[in-house]
């Protein structure tokens, strides 16, 4: 299923498709596109090039992912067993370099799986993050260490059949893709203030 | 200049060719190519479709251009005041259908930077992103909400001479990028446990 956003300017085909199903099929993901996956994620931007992003991964019928699949929230397990493949998107909070503390870590791993997303739609492929699970139980089943935290689930996949969700999933499946105008995100000389450069 | 990441594993070569440089050309950006950058950060994902992330604009010899530059450290200062674009890029703590924390209002501005960043290059742009910079000068200049949050600064524009760079500069922008390796970054079964998933 397409859910090509509305874009009212052109943007790269890969960013208007990018958008978060809950109908996975559960057809496992090449090694070879997981490879591209994370290539694409260890090439992000971040302050000082900490890379403050770690990747837990499961595949189905593992360990690891039925561990994963128990952090999440009840609405979410619903769904997201059906995914082949479940990561735990964790992040460090300090600088490698001097210990203090790193101001920007869940923002640079925001921009690590943004490219990871982006790159599953280059691959053919979906994702579905999810802030609704437990991050300290990810810590115990993990043993996550004190100066990481686990901030967001994610779900990737191939599309599966909208018609196998239960209804009340699927009519979210259904919705169209809504966003914030232009007007309300982008200012000048003061906040709030939509600009008028261009 | 290019400075192709060296990948070990096949990804778009708009994420291969994004890096951040400092010699940027005064040439200004075109409206339509704003346009796209900002269309493209709109259509993030961001948990409850929050869409925390605000950007405040400037373009070369307006005021709020030489504001924004003002919040920036010198080190920054001496190089990106060459940039034709600069942004503040913003974000709100709070979800705005209950007002409670946002637990990933920093991880979802990433990823709306980090679709903007992928469609500079799309574009033929370059963008620069910075933490060097006072959030709380930004907050006073342009009358920031104690709600929102001043994350980021980035440069956005064409690739200029390097040549033209103080000569500290122009070392680090010959550089080859580095990235950890994915053993250090993808794990199962227990945290810093590598993969052997894939």
């Amino acid at each position: 299923m397409k859910k090509t956003a509305p874009t009212q300017f052109n943007i790269h085909s890969n960013a208007r498709e990018r958008w978060s199903p809950r109908a996975f099929s559960p057809k496992p993901v090449e090694k070879e596109k997981l490879q591209s996956l994370f290539e694409a994620a260890r090439w992000a931007a971040s302050a000082f090039n900490e890379q403050p992003w770690r990747f837990i991964i499961g595949l189905k019928n593992d360990p690891s992912y039925k561990k994963i699949l128990e952090t999440l929230g009840d609405w979410n397990q619903r769904w997201a067993g059906q995914a082949p493949v479940l990561i735990i998107n964790v992040a460090k909070r300090t600088f490698s370099h001097n210990g203090t503390k790193n101001g920007t870590f869940k923002y640079d791993l925001g921009q690590a799986v943004a490219n990871l997303a982006f790159e599953a739609v280059n691959q053919g492929l979906y994702s579905h993050q999810m802030s609704g699970f437990d991050p300290e139980k990810a810590r115990e089943l993990f043993t996550i260490p004190e100066d990481f935290q686990a901030i967001s689930v994610m779900a990737v996949g191939y599309y599966g059949n909208p018609d196998d969700l239960p209804a009340d999933m699927a009519e979210a499946e259904a919705k169209p893709r809504i966003r914030k105008s232009f007007n309300e995100l982008i200012f000048t000389e003061t906040f709030a203030k939509t600009t008028t450069l261009f």
